[in-house]
């Protein structure tokens, strides 16, 4: 048996998430058909995460246990060649039997979009949340920085079944940058959960548009309420861009 | 009567260029038909260039004679409403009645996209040029230095009936960058021949290769033979980048 770790990138545009579901089309159903040409077996691949409808991927691992034989880079070219456009491997590994690319995870970096210009990007089409109105990054770094630190993230998660006990977290870094026209908040943690950097960001803009004050972020997580924060922002702007294990 | 500069920014590729042709979709067409939904007549609008097939624009320039009343920033406000999402108008403002997009040009500034790693971009389908081999940016960037200055271009045009007598043109700067994965070729010139960029890309990218010396530029110049220059590159890493009046 050998252990095979997959990194991919994606453009969810086309795709209802990671995730296999009946009725619609994920990448991971893409990804294992693909896979299953060229290894033959059926294979439930473990992905890193569930990503939601739309959301995009820099860096996306997954994990295969084969008795397989074919080179780790033989692989990643092979699925190139059988893959949409949209989903690219950009390498293949051999990795410990035990590791495992969702409960081996240490943690990630996710990358949110901002088209912030009152004219919409031809080219960011479902790939950056256009807002019209001038953010000032600045000041968003500054009240981003509430969120450092080891927390609980009641408030930053949308309530689901997915999600058990323990809500608490520790974000690493939070930044809030400006190229241009482009801004982008990069946000570490050892784990996220449901809609946690969607809420932080929705959360933000909130603050952006004075509706909450630039230092009032410690009290949101305080309060422990999803109520508290503000709306979960949309899918198109976040990528999952860095996996660490 | 009134001259309106509208600048554009368009994603190329669903398009065959800017211009109407019969049998085809162009980024003029769409936008003639979006300009007479709102101010009415019809209009022949005039652009900055020509682009070829799958060539897009960050910047790209169009004047319209008129004597309706519309203000125009709200002109731009309205186009933006019936364009379709791969063309966006960036600005709007009067112009002198003399002023006319293509003849009042003093230059143009072109940014050539490569996506240099063996792995694909999920994200840059028709947006770059996919090279799988690693490029030497610093050597292309020295090598790239001898297009600079006042040159007959004849090597680097594709005859067409639409060149006339002179094949003089001046470069005024030509580098290679990177930037992680991505090459980006910047030329700036007073003008530029049919397919001159490309052709210029495509020699570069032998100079990579090794089929064509890195000093053997400015021969290929003075050669004033198609034949002696290498490719034409792809367009669909072609991005028409500033227009200088």
């Amino acid at each position: 048996m050998r252990n095979i770790l997959l990194t991919l990138a994606y453009d969810g545009r086309n795709y209802h998430g990671w995730q296999i579901q009946s009725n619609a089309i994920s990448v991971q159903q893409v990804f294992q058909s693909a896979l299953e040409n060229i290894i033959g077996d059926k294979y439930n691949v473990k992905g890193c995460s569930r990503t939601d409808t739309g959301v995009h991927a820099n860096m996306y691992c997954v994990n295969i246990l084969t008795e397989h034989k074919i080179p780790a880079e033989r692989l990643k070219n092979a699925m190139n060649r059988f893959l949409p456009k949209d989903i690219v491997v950009l390498s293949g590994m051999e990795a410990p039997l035990d590791f495992h690319a969702r409960y081996s995870c240490k943690g990630k970096e996710y990358i949110y979009k901002i088209w912030n210009r009152e004219e919409r990007s031809p080219f960011l089409n479902d790939r950056a949340l256009h807002y019209r109105y001038k953010l000032d990054e600045k000041m968003l770094d500054r009240a981003a920085k509430a969120f450092v630190g080891t927390h609980d993230f009641t408030s930053f998660c949308t309530l689901d079944k997915r999600e058990k006990g323990d809500f608490t977290r520790t974000v690493k870094s939070f930044t809030v940058t400006r190229s241009g026209d482009m801004v982008e908040m990069r946000v570490e943690a050892d784990g996220f959960l449901y809609n946690m950097v969607r809420i932080m960001v929705g959360t933000l803009l909130r603050v952006a548009q004075g509706k909450i004050k630039e230092d009032a972020i410690p009290d949101i997580i305080k309060a422990e309420s999803r109520s508290a924060a503000g709306p979960t922002a949309p899918a198109c702007g976040l990528y999952l861009n860095k996996v660490i294990y």
